[in-house]
C-alpha cells in the first residue's frame, strides 16, 4: 500500500458493474479537479440477487483492489453493497468511506414535506429495507413507501430509456406509489437516472425525484473537505477504468452511462484480499 | 469419483442460474425414471455478459463439482455455456455431454419447409452465432434469422410472462422477423418456455416454435440409450438441487421454472476443480 495519501490520491469507487458509473458522471462533473479509479466487478454481476453474505465477500475483495492503489475514499457505488457491506468495509479498509444509500436519504428527509417518502429500487435493495431504516434514523416520523421495479435495470441497460415498454413498466411499478400522498421519491439504485424522465412523467410532476448519484457526489465533496483531503493541486486528475470481466456490450453500455467515451479499460483479476 | 458409472447414475446439469430448470422439467415428464442432479451456478449468473474465456472456466468449475458426483452424462442446460463450453467438456469430463443449442438447432433443421428460420435469445447467445452456426452445418442451404430478446429474461424472472409488458416487448422484439418468411422459430434461451405463449402470438401461428428444453430431453433420452445408459432399475429415482448462491428470490422463481415445489436446495462453494 503506498505510505503516502493526500488531497492528490485518487478515490477509488466499486460497483457490482457499470450502475456506478452514473456517480462517476456525477463525480466527473462536480469534482472535476479529482482523480478516480473506477472498478466494475462485471464477472460477479448482478450482486442484487446474491446473499448478504455473498455480497460483504465480493464487496471486501473490491476494496483489496482499491485500497493498495492509494486511495484517498472508497465509494460502494452500488446500493446492494450499501446496503450490506458498509460497516465491514469502514471496519477493513480504515479510510472514509461512502455509500449510495445515506446520502440520498438524507436529501428525501430534509425535503419532504408531507413526511411521506417513496422509495424504488433492484428487488433486493428494496427487500433489504436500506433506504427505509436510512431515512428513519434521520426522521422516525417519516412514512416510507417502498417498491421494487425489476425491468428498470435490464431496460437501462438496453438503452430503452424513453419507449412504449419503459413507460407502460413505470406506471405498472408507480401506480401503488402514487395514491400514497409522498412528495419525494428516491431513485435508489444507479441505473435509474438514465430513466428520470419516465420515472418522472409516471409519478407527476409534484414529486420531487431524489438522484443517489447526485446526492453521493454531494456527500463525498463533503467528506473529502471535512478531512482536508480535496485536490488543491494543479496536476492533471486522472480516470482509470477497470472490470472484472470486459465484454464489448459493457464498453457499449458503460459509456451510456458515463456520458462519454471511455478511452481505456483494464481487465483485472481480483483475489479476496479481504474475503 | 465413484468407480462405477452405470444406468442407476444420475445424470447431471448446471446452468448459470435457474433457466436450466426448464430442461429439469421436461426431464421430469419425460424421463420420470432418471436421477437428477442440478447446479445453478447463481453466485456467478448471468453468464451471457461474460467473455467467453470466462464462461469456459466457469462451465469447468462447474462440471468438476457434477463430475464426482458419479454422473451418467452432463448437461449444459445454459444457452452460453453450450455456444462456448462444449468442446472443452467433452475434453475434460470423459462423459457424453450434451448443450442445448444442437438439439433445437437440429428440429429447427429438420422442421422448415422455407429453408427459413428465426433463433431468438439473448444477447449474447445471438451474437456468438452458435444457432445460426448449429443449423448451417446441417444444412447450409438454410437461411438463419436471428434478434436479441433482452428484456425477456428479466420478464420471465418476474412472473410477467403474460402481460401487456412481455407483449409490447415482443411485438417489438419479433418484427424485424415477421416479414421475413420464417417457419420455425428457436427459442434459443431456457428462459423462454415461459413466455411461450406471447411469442407465440407476436411472430404468428403459422410459425412453429421450437423450444430447446424439450427437444434437449429429447436427445439426453437418445443419448442413454444409444450408450446403455438408461434407467432400468427399480430403486426411486431422486432429484439432488444445488446452488452457489440460495437467495429468497432464487428460489421462488426456480419453482415457477420447475412447475413444482422444491422441498430441499444446498448451497455449495464450487471450486475450480477443472479450471
Amino acid at each position: 500500500m503506498p505510505s503516502i495519501i493526500d488531497g492528490s490520491s485518487p478515490i477509488g469507487i466499486f460497483d457490482s458493474g457499470i450502475g456506478g458509473l452514473t456517480v462517476v458522471r456525477e463525480l466527473l462533473l462536480n469534482l472535476a479537479g479529482e482523480s478516480l479509479i473506477y472498478l466494475g466487478d462485471t464477472a460477479r454481476v448482478p450482486y442484487g440477487t446474491k446473499s448478504s453474505r455473498t455480497v460483504v465477500r465480493y464487496s471486501l475483495s473490491n476494496a483489496g483492489f482499491l485500497v493498495p492503489k492509494g486511495i484517498k475514499l472508497l465509494v460502494a457505488a452500488c446500493n446492494t453493497a450499501s446496503a450490506f457491506a458498509i460497516p465491514a468495509l469502514r471496519n477493513e479498509c480504515g479510510l472514509p468511506v461512502v455509500g449510495v444509500i445515506e446520502p440520498g436519504a438524507k436529501k428525501a428527509a430534509s425535503a419532504t414535506k408531507t413526511g411521506r417518502v417513496g422509495v424504488i429500487g433492484t428487488s433486493s435493495t428494496i427487500k433489504s429495507g436500506a433506504y427505509k431504516k436510512a431515512v428513519q434514523e434521520i426522521d422516525p416520523e417519516i412514512t416510507v413507501y417502498s417498491t421494487p421495479c425489476p425491468l428498470f435495470v435490464p431496460l437501462a441497460d438496453e438503452g430503452l430509456n424513453n419507449n412504449d415498454i419503459a413507460r407502460l413498466a413505470a406506471q405498472r411499478y408507480l401506480a401503488p406509489l402514487k395514491g400514497s400522498g409522498i412528495d419525494v421519491l428516491i431513485l435508489g439504485c444507479t441505473h435509474y437516472p438514465l430513466l428520470k424522465s419516465i420515472i418522472q412523467e409516471a409519478i407527476g410532476e409534484k414529486v420531487l425525484l431524489v438522484d443517489s448519484a447526485q446526492e453521493t457526489a454531494a456527500e463525498i465533496k463533503g467528506v473529502l473537505e471535512k478531512n482536508d483531503l480535496a485536490n488543491n493541486g494543479s496536476a492533471k486528475p486522472t480516470t482509470e477504468f477497470y472490470l472484472t470481466d470486459v465484454s464489448d456490450t459493457f464498453i457499449e453500455v458503460a459509456e451510456r452511462f458515463l456520458g462519454r467515451e471511455i478511452e481505456h479499460i483494464e481487465q483485472v483479476d481480483i483475489g479476496n484480499n479481504y474475503g
